[in-house]
């Protein structure tokens, strides 16, 4: 079964994130200046090959955690759907 | 009335991605070898300060399409919440 998975990996709360400082900034610059607190992240989607679900979502857990996010400085999410 | 922003900004589909053709390969070498079709965009959040759902829907719109996607490169998708 083929599977699609949309994965964010964003920096953690507790860490600076000066890519989104600027953007805030650039965004205030050109006029949006009711707009706060930007963060930027990765957005990642993959297909799978599994088994199942549960299998496709381990996969993509493995993933994560050993290539996609630095889990000392990065959280991550996913959803896993069928296809 | 505050509502936070859920943004991806993703490479259009008829463009190649370099980044993700790589972390294919990564995963790959990893012995992750049941993945394909990896693409790497921005995921963005951020906070807006406006007066409905549909102001602030705007002002994300307008931010996307000044600063934070290329769209002549990317597709932009965002979901907007109050918060």
């Amino acid at each position: 079964m083929k599977f699609v998975a949309e994965i964010n990996v964003m920096p953690q709360k507790e860490i600076l994130d000066p890519q989104g400082k600027a953007v805030k900034l650039g965004l205030h610059n050109l006029g949006i200046d009711s707009v706060d607190n930007v963060r930027i992240g990765k957005h990642i989607t993959l297909e799978v090959e599994a088994e199942s679900q549960k299998a496709a979502e381990e996969q993509v857990e493995i993933a994560c955690k050993k290539l996609l996010a630095n889990i000392i400085m990065e959280e991550f999410s996913f959803v896993v759907t069928a296809v």
